[in-house]
């Protein structure tokens, strides 16, 4: 895994939850220290001593800040679930919300470079998303809730638009949307994790991936 | 998660690796024991001793088949990749080899529709594969050799198949495969692991997705 830092963490540990919850520079290393460790070992395999270690405070100062080791987690986690969303929205949202792509398929490709180039640069964490959202409960609520109310709805509105300009097939949003997610995540999965030394052009990839999801494999109308 | 036995799993206990290398009763209880909590809990967090208590064996036992709690899950885990692989060639592939589906629409519908029901009936060892293979490097190696020679090799010569027929679109297979395996992979696991209570007609719901794979989102010609 890439040993360099990712830039926006400390950033967002520092301003996620409440704003009016400051964090201390030692739940900032905590919170750091935890991170890197939960990615590398996993979230069961890793002691809370290691994290004090790592951090360079003591084990009490962790119990201070965190109950459990499991409230650690979803203090990394539940801003992690955050950080994913919220590019789209910021990032991307901002512009599609406004229509600037004139096709639909500039939109799908817009949304696949910015994704491939988050997922590279955050390996770590999106290892222990991997590793531990599906299972619980808890955090696979945060990204369900998040993900329907805010981003499946700004999605949704998006792929309306398209329908009604006749460029996407008139059938129920969230399958569109199903079918995009899981054609781009497949790209992205398989070059950073599979056969990440398969030396590709991305931007070649990535095009030839849209052109696929928006006309298909068979290559002929129906 | 269900509490259903997994039919298949003291079979393949029994059945895989060496034919030459028989298991013992012991054996058989201590691996499924191994699973079960292996499932329920995560690798990292399950302790020798516990699968020793659910098999009903002393923990020394476990230790003089399983030089590890790594060798345990490899155990495990090995068989389980050659079974997720194994459908494919055995009950699938056979037909799909001797290319009795006309259309190649018809053979992507019968993957979708096998795939479905294995991943119904054996979510507690999907679970285990989710969590440990991407970051076990014995377990990606053993997916993607089995995956590059066997399956992928004899999914590339369908693919193939059906672009000579004029079928499939004159793209890469791997790329054609990859799009293809993350439609359905994607529509399977947001119904069973993210939307478990969204009620669907499973058949009407693979013949969408295989319909929108097929002709694209963008519902017209290039």
């Amino acid at each position: 895994m890439s040993e360099k830092k990712e830039q926006w963490l400390e950033d967002l540990i520092r301003l996620t939850e409440e704003d009016t919850e400051k964090k201390t520079e030692k739940q900032i290393k905590i919170l750091e220290a935890a991170t890197e460790i939960f990615a590398e070992k996993g979230y069961a395999a890793t002691s809370t001593s290691e994290i004090a270690q790592k951090a360079g405070v003591a084990e009490g100062t962790i119990f201070r800040h965190y109950k459990t080791k499991k409230d650690l987690l979803l203090s990394i986690a539940g801003p992690i679930v955050i950080k994913l969303v919220a590019p789209f929205l910021l990032r991307d949202f901002a512009k599609t919300i406004d229509m600037p792509y004139e096709r639909a398929e500039d939109f799908f490709r817009a949304l696949a470079k910015d994704r491939f180039k988050f997922v590279r640069e955050n390996m770590r964490i999106i290892k222990i998303l991997i590793q531990e959202v599906p299972f619980q409960p808890e955090l696979l609520e945060q990204v369900k809730s998040l993900a329907s109310e805010i981003v499946f709805e700004r999605l949704k509105r998006v792929v309306q638009h398209f329908q009604e300009q006749g460029q996407l097939v008139d059938a129920p949003p969230w399958r569109i949307l199903r079918t995009g997610a899981s054609v781009m995540i497949g790209m992205i999965l398989v070059h950073v994790l599979l056969v990440p030394d398969f030396s590709i052009d991305e931007d070649e990839e990535i095009e030839y991936t849209v052109d696929l999801l928006m006309y298909g494999i068979a290559g002929r109308p129906r």
